[in-house]
């Protein structure tokens, strides 16, 4: 497929800063209110733009594409674009966020933010992905677009929020790339608009298929022995395994790039033992660089000028697991390739695969807000705190973590310029992913490395994949993690999936159990969960035989998953969709928030509420029914199209086949490598 | 109906604290350990209980009754109760929790919690209301019996959290009353249960028909202006409303009992004023009493003996809304009547509406508490922080809040005991209320006052209705509000409702309307919201019709809500039913989780998610469905007993009606005393 330039139109308003999330030159249209507006030139034609006059109150008008009358306002002095939306149109993407496929009626604010607590009245998560499909076909006024939002800093979508019928986007600088996108046909679909803006931001990072096995995490195994000790039980329950992750207690005091030699002696003699087991290890790393004498990447990184300073030049003091460290500015050229290198020390040692944490970056605290709170403590002191001051008091407390001052209060280098963070906060842990992914050619050329990183922005979707960071034990976020499939696909983030059974808080034996049974189709499939929180592995649970039967249906499908995947990479396809994305004309599959199409053959449909024994399923079209409760044991039922409530005790499995397609099922084994492709099983509809 | 006791069984456990909950004697049957297990006398015959033999993990069985093989483990010891619970059995009860209405697969900690914030991972709510149903009548083992857990203290229900299939009640101080209760027959229903438990438990607390009427809250309506503005506004949008609730700053700096002169010059009058436009005005009361010299209600507390001691005998001072405060001994009779006289200032001025909140009691910090928190920092200042010392001073500051060590360290005088306070914790809120409820006889004995309370036990019930407490303007805390109306039901709390369109957080349109159209089924309906908040009075919002529609449907409601309500208050019967209580047999009855009988008539199933136009639907039987758009504009469709995919818009109220049932509906009016119940309109199955 190539680019059909008159698809999109790229509008700048301000003086945008580049981001290297689009990798396509597209010709800019300057929305600029005081001096004029210039449409594009080139292949994109001329634009219908309403020229501003000059009182303060003039507006520019970006036009819908598709409809001449209902255009985006540019209001400069309220810094925001505006749009009037009909009465049931729905709105999609917008990546890693909270609330439902359709993500109509609230706000969300790009910053990545690290909030483990995620409920629906937050409006930041760990990604930063500024992508939207607007689609109301299904009214009078029939137009689709997508529109993606260019911008590093902090940006407001508020998609209904303010009014019900009113799209706001805005801004803090009104500096910004707006690309417009619309369908090349006027019956075309939302997946025109889709696979021309994956297009013009490039191909997705391509993890290994090791990478679909299960993964063991836990923050934290704490040596060697523990983690065998793992790689042990999951041996002696049946229960197929492929990595361990390290979290941050494998490093020396939680210093990037050392390990721990007391907990794990003799470090790459045990990733080669676990190797041989046909286990991967996989080992967390960092933003933060410790502040340590003799710490040689601490003492680099003064050295070549590589970490973040405050105005005055001074460095930028925070603290995070190890207590204090440097931010290294990963936006500088000079310090991903410096950084990356790094890495070099695990390749070497027979890792291939990392995750990227703490890279929003979160912090903790700074030492200058530390410094602050202490004096105005000081200040309460032996006084009579009324409940004004006592609130004051705590929240100065609780809010020196990622604090808004903090973000205001650090430099980055960045193409050339001294550029404040918070302008560009949402490029950090791209940038941070990006610089070991450039690494990895250089270091190890040889080794298809799984990476995947907690913060991110569209374009690192070129180098990595994410998980969706630090989740709860709760029933709602099983189905979050669900719903945000679309929109992560979307923005070219393929490689994704939770916590499965939340990180945080305890987990309850069914939740578990319902949350593998829908994370059995993600490409990522990782139990992890948090020190203090309820043990997790898979093993300790009392339906032993319940969890192998779901790991191995895994298993047994991973040849079609990953065939899918590449598929879904190689051609902007999205791996998930929900069902507006395929049957647009249809007014009830729009609304269906809680079933998903899994590749271009089958839909899923988990159970995602306790104490269920089944759930109402909606089918747009006639489909073949599966209900697995083992890669080897099912029923299979033909279902017409239209509403069906569906029996899914704990431990069965919905899947529908679609008219005309087959799904092929390997035999599993106890690793991905050791799964018989040769010998397919393929249920046919 | 009569009690039969032979339903009954009261057991003893330790020395249990009398709480005035169960107000029928029922003989007791002593269970301990050490020296013997005393089977009951009396009417109750004998039980067949195994003796405890002599080692330390003997253990005396409380037989389950109904079946003499699973019985109850008592085990000292360990300080629990447990119970093996068949794979398929439902829980239901617990009152004011998390989590949905079968209250299986989760922990239950009763201890009067102030949490707005209540996810499904919290424990603990406003209430503590330790009465369950255990009904596994659709599996092999046919068994269905009550439980009440009557202690006052902090105990736990884990309901299949740490063991899938056993409940385990754990105990802090193994003392408590324990109630069993079964059915009058082998095919004997919940509800058979339920009535003899409401029946020894006594009347529920009736409150006035006004009270059915819409009120609006605002935390806070700061003036009488305001105040009027509000009462304007609903009148020209044409929106019927009784009531307008006056929060903290109606008082003079937070002083229970004190009214704002500045604010509200001639309180009396404007009371009058506003009674005669029909508006009750209803004022909160907090439990904690300023310290303030020449403050007469701090005055005559601190000389009349009337506040809670540490346990040197200074008295306990904590910080609340006015800053530093003593708390009443509410446990105490004599406080409870000096208490409970002096609503009469407020009574005397008009006022016909109470709600009693804080009254946990919600601590914000303790002197004590505050103290050490900063003899603490002062050994941080001037170190260098590292990452646990750092979590544990901001841990200690964010801990001052309710702090466990802060309600361990005062004490009651509780007949004529003295007791630790977090040993009889759940009672606090309780007789706050039963002092105001007690006095009211007293002090406006012509009146038919509303009073409703934030903290609760059982018992309350008969005095006052309650709140479910701060919550947010979350779905799914619409949903939640829907989920724990059975529960309280069970436990005589049938004057009760949320904060419709959620107190914390920002609420959206469509989530109030969506609210709205669930609430007009409440007995308390009020739109409350906190400062700091999006306004949220219904007339600030654009479909102001459609507001009005479903304000008028309530209204013309209230002539069967307040008819049902007073026949469930009459014959021990519950006003909200989810299906399992009248569909037993019916599996998948069982499980719907978002579906009420109200009253005897009539089935509501109201949608709680975001942009949906419509929901799922189970029907147990044939039932009459009514789309409500307004009282006077809706259409009927017969259906039939199964699953239904039905549209229901925003909006709309789908109402089912059983076979052989009538809905009357009243004209509404802008008041409740004018709705015209003479001319009747009955919708008929």
């Amino acid at each position: 497929m190539r680019i059909r330039r008159n698809m999109i139109r790229k509008y700048k308003i301000g003086n945008p800063i580049e981001t290297d999330s689009v990798i396509e030159a597209i010709p800019e249209i300057l929305i600029d209110q005081e001096k004029a507006v210039i449409p594009a030139s080139g292949e994109g034609g001329t634009e219908t733009i309403i020229p501003a006059s000059g009182d303060s109150n003039s507006k520019a008008v970006i036009p819908a594409l598709g409809d001449e009358n209902s255009g985006w306002i540019v209001d400069k002095h309220g810094k925001k674009l505006t749009f009037s939306m009909s009465s049931h149109a729905c709105i999609y993407g917008l990546g890693e966020q909270v609330r439902g496929i359709n993500k109509r009626g609230w706000h969300y604010v790009s910053f990545c933010s690290d909030d483990p607590h995620h409920e629906e009245g937050k409006t930041s998560l760990y990604g930063a992905h500024n992508f939207f499909v607007y689609d109301s076909r299904d009214c009078n006024d029939n137009i689709c677009f997508g529109m993606y939002v260019d911008t590093p800093g902090r940006v407001e979508f508020d998609m209904g929020y303010s009014d019900p019928d009113e799209i706001s986007i805005i801004f803090e600088d009104f500096d910004a790339y707006i690309y417009l996108l619309k369908s090349g046909h006027p019956s075309g679909t939302i997946m025109d608009i889709v696979r021309q803006f994956r297009r013009i931001i490039g191909r997705s990072y391509i993890a290994p298929m090791w990478a679909f096995g299960l993964g063991q995490s836990r923050w934290s195994y704490m040596n060697a022995d523990e983690v065998r000790g793992v790689a042990d039980s999951y041996d002696k329950a049946g229960i197929p395994l492929d990595s361990i992750y390290l979290d941050i207690d494998y490093m020396e005091r939680y210093k990037d790039f050392t390990v721990n030699d007391d907990a794990f002696p003799d470090f790459k003699e045990f990733v080669a033992e676990m190797s041989g087991r046909g286990i991967h290890l996989v080992p967390i790393i960092d933003a933060g660089v410790k502040i340590e004498e003799g710490y040689d990447v601490y003492e680099e990184g003064v050295k070549g000028n590589h970490f973040v300073k405050k105005e005055n030049g001074d460095l930028f003091t925070a603290a995070v697991w190890p207590g204090r460290v440097h931010f290294p500015d990963f936006l500088k050229e000079d310090t991903r390739r410096w950084f990356g290198d790094k890495y070099k020390v695990l390749t070497e040692a027979g890792i291939d695969g990392f995750w990227n944490d703490m890279n929003e970056p979160a912090i903790f605290y700074s030492e200058d807000g530390l410094k602050k709170v202490f004096e105005k403590i000081d200040g309460y002191k032996g006084k009579n705190l009324d409940i004004d001051s006592f609130f004051g008091f705590q929240g100065s407390v609780s809010g020196l973590c990622n604090s808004e001052e903090d973000y205001g209060s650090f430099y980055h280098e960045y193409k050339g310029q001294r550029i404040r963070h918070d302008k560009v906060h949402n490029l950090y842990g791209y940038n941070m992913t990006r610089a070991a992914a450039e690494a990895f050619d250089k270091i190890a050329p040889d080794k298809q490395i799984l990476m995947f990183s907690r913060a991110s922005y569209i374009g690192m979707h070129r180098y990595a994949g994410i998980w969706t960071g630090d989740n709860m034990s709760w029933w709602s976020h099983l189905l979050l993690s669900i719903q945000q499939l679309p929109g992560l696909n979307m923005c070219g983030f393929l490689y994704s999936g939770s916590d499965m059974g939340g990180f945080g808080g305890d987990v309850t034996e069914d939740l578990l159990i319902r949350w593998l049974s829908f994370a059995i189709f993600t490409p990522l499939l990782r139990d992890h969960s948090a020190m203090g929180t309820r043990r997790q592995e898979l093993y300790r649970f009392k339906d032993t035989d319940m969890f192998r039967n779901l790991v191995e249906l895994r298993y047994a499908l991973i040849p079609y998953l990953y065939a899918e995947y590449l598929w879904a990479a190689d051609n902007n396809e999205m791996l998930f969709k929900s069902l507006a994305f395929e049957h647009e004309e249809d007014a009830r599959a729009m609304e269906v928030e809680d079933e998903l199409l899994v590749g271009r053959s089958i839909m899923i449909a988990p159970v995602y509420t306790q104490n269920a024994s089944g759930r109402y399923v909606y089918l747009p079209e006639d489909m073949k029914m599966i209900r697995f409760r083992g890669y080897d044991d099912y029923d299979e039922e033909q279902m017409k199209a239209g509403d069906h409530y569906v029996r899914a005790q704990l431990g069965e499995v919905l899947v529908f086949i679609r008219k005309g397609h087959e799904l092929p099922l390997a035999m599993p084994d106890m690793r991905v490598r050791d799964i018989d492709t040769e010998n397919i099983h393929y249920i046919r509809n």
